[in-house]
């Protein structure tokens, strides 16, 4: 019996998102971006499709390392400008039933007390189908405009983010009881106030004495997704990720790195497959293997190599503004720069690249990989990915937007129904969809043991 | 020829909002404020009978001033539990064509350069159909949940308010030209980097170096909506705001006030029309004015005292927990709490109270005033408020929710459109419809200066 992949898509509230240049395509509709209309009906294509959820990447700042200012990537759309994604959800649970939404938040930026109310109020307007990818943050553009003097320090936000975790589980699944909420109108008791309890908490970053604004929803904490290639990363998610992202170059190397996060989690106390794990990946499908391959043949003529490296050097810290776009680059191999790299986890480590090969290989997908092929050719590797990799499914991405996704939906998804790889499950929230199990975070997760705390 | 008046809704996302204890009504659908079915289906009624916009008030604490605690505040549902209704917005314009969505957000708790991405996010989403309401904010519980010590001062909270504006202003009407956004595939130039700046903002409360994240909206500033009955208040008004709203005792002496702002508008340099200027009120309506005051009398038996008097103590201060019910209010009479209730305009100043009185005036409308009788009553009483009270139009809030506004859709819009005092403006933008001018900020206010600047 094939087990069920679970598949996300991966968009971002932009022209551009991780294909530089290619918002150029005839077929391209990205610059649709503001439009209400462009994203219920992508979201509806996407339901119709089967995927599980649509998985909002987001960030607060602009690319601004390449060359040392934001010039190429604002040329290019890398990104820029952008739109606010938490905001576009209730519209998406609007027109849509079942399919869920992931949302980037920061935990850097954002104070938990408001956004365990934003959380809690997307939970309730979407019936349960939220999910929260935990981000620290890592521009340097978005600090500054924060009003702060550069990053707090990696290993800081990581302190920071753990703290603001707890105030959020105290405020999410501790400071109302499940039966608080009890609206009798014979006893003229809205909410029992000896059921809901104020959180006293008092950190080194954070005081927050009061109950949760939002009373519990269907899933209390949104299900909790995190990327985090860091080791300081993988720490954090071994402990309250439900699910993981992961841009792996192949699915052997993937494997290593999967292996290593269900170590990480049996560390933690918590079962090896605790997690959901995600591979990043762009597909380009077309009806045969030629046409595939004619179609990304035809994508490349698009890749803006400037806007690559833009995107490339906001993700990396690694400026390419002034190098030979053809020689070796052994810029990048000085220890600075392979530090930046160790996370860049898609890049064949056996090989020399040079700038111009490097920015091909971001234009299309960005980190990737991009899988290109019929929709069988494709089911047989998303098969791999899964058997090699241990994967539990995959974050897609278009190309051309919203074509490629489209294109998924409409000839990969009836293969990989076929073959049993693609279901539905018949569950109340998108926690019961990713992770099989209840709505709420089960009681063997970290968050589970804010639960009834006294104030 | 009459002059047509404007209307909003006036809403909040929580089970019980301007009249503690009628959430126990049979009719009342209150609770049902977590579902985003209640509000998009609230929302097309409203746009049917022809209300322009809908205005979500918006709190980030509890009110806890009654007895020193949020205890009868929690019992009685008295705006907790809540949702965040900027989260709403987008499933409500997504349900609807026209009708405008008022937004409260606190220039206290939110980043200037966060906020403004949210703004942008919405109108363009909306298409241009996003009114910000400004507030300061005005509760030590909110404070203290978000790790101040108690409030920033008042006036101090309005001088951090007006860098808080030009940061905004600069960030959403400088930092872009209008044609900075080119999507031009040919020069391949998505924008324009020569035309978006950085706007250098180098204050004492914030450091914004950076442009706007989000592109040009069809608004670029929303609307601009505020209260404010305090003199700082009135004098950050008359340079800011584009709509009032007040909640006056009598038409009489709401002119008082009106004409106040307007001559605080001359002085600020602006037309005396400049502001919209909108009256709070609870309409109350059946088909004859005997069935309306049945149905008043019927609701009063649903008022909750306790419950009111907490609300009354979290807007003024004035905690009446341990008076006398019955008792004439000689405690209110104290210097400091009498300026506190300076700005509670709707009572009758003429009259000694009692807390009990207090509480049933409450109890219905809150700050009121409650306007009872058939739809040509009402429309009368509307007209009278026009003309005395100089007021453009109306923020109107429920007793039985929705049932209020809905009744005041189907009964009271007829009669209203019959007169000639509601019509639906032919425009683009919320601007348009309430201000009648362009979409865009007129060049006379104080937030066009801003426009072009250089960074």
């Amino acid at each position: 019996m094939p087990k069920p992949l679970l598949f996300n898509a991966f968009e971002m509230l932009v022209p551009s998102h991780q294909s530089p240049g290619l918002w150029r395509h005839h077929r391209d509709e990205g610059r649709r971006y503001t439009e209400l209309g462009y994203w219920t009906s992508l979201a509806q294509t996407l339901e119709e499709g089967g995927f599980h959820g649509i998985f909002f990447a987001d960030i607060l700042g602009q690319y601004d390392v390449f060359g040392g200012s934001a010039e190429e990537s604002v040329r290019g759309g890398v990104q820029f400008p952008q739109l606010d994604p938490m905001l576009l959800v209730s519209a998406l649970a609007q027109a849509t039933r079942r399919i869920g939404f992931g949302v980037t938040a920061s935990v850097t930026y954002e104070h938990p007390y408001l956004l365990a109310r934003r959380l809690g109020t997307l939970d309730h307007l979407t019936g349960g189908r939220v999910a929260w990818n935990i981000v620290t943050s890592y521009q340097d553009s978005a600090a500054r405009n924060l009003g702060l003097n550069g990053q707090i320090p990696h290993d800081e936000r990581y302190d920071r983010a753990e703290e603001y975790m707890d105030v959020v589980y105290k405020l999410l699944e501790g400071s109302f009881d499940d039966d608080a909420v009890t609206v009798d109108t014979e006893a003229n008791v809205y909410t029992d106030p000896d059921k809901v309890r104020g959180i006293g908490h008092q950190g080194s970053a954070f005081q927050v004495p009061g109950p949760a604004l939002v009373e519990p929803s269907p899933q209390r904490t949104p299900l909790l997704f995190q990327a985090g290639a860091s080791s300081r990363g993988r720490e954090f998610a071994a402990k309250h990720a439900e699910a993981i992202f992961f841009s792996g170059y192949t699915p052997e190397m993937t494997r290593t790195w999967v292996d290593s996060v269900r170590d990480g989690l049996a560390s933690a106390g918590r079962r090896r497959d605790a997690v959901k794990i995600f591979a990043m990946a762009t597909v380009i499908t077309a009806e045969t293997d030629e046409e595939a391959q004619q179609k990304f043949n035809e994508y490349s003529e698009y890749i803006d190599a400037e806007a690559a490296l833009a995107l490339f050097a906001g993700w990396t810290g690694v400026d390419l503004s002034d190098v030979d776009l053809d020689a070796p680059l052994e810029y990048i191999k000085t220890e600075g720069n392979q530090s930046a790299l160790a996370a860049f986890t898609t890049m064949d480590p056996s090989r020399t690249w040079t700038a111009r090969e490097l920015a091909r290989f971001i234009g299309i997908g960005g980190r990737g990989p991009v899988l290109i092929g019929s929709p069988q050719t494709i089911a047989d590797e998303l098969e791999r990915w899964q058997d090699v990799g241990d994967v539990d499914g995959f974050n897609l991405s278009s190309a051309v937007r919203p074509a490629d996704l489209a294109d998924f939906a409409r000839l990969v998804s009836p293969e990989l129904r076929r073959r049993g790889l693609l279901e539905s499950p018949d569950a109340e929230t998108f926690r019961g969809i990713i992770t099989g199990g209840e709505s709420r975070l089960p009681a063997d997760h970290y968050g589970a043991r804010f639960r009834n705390i006294q104030g």
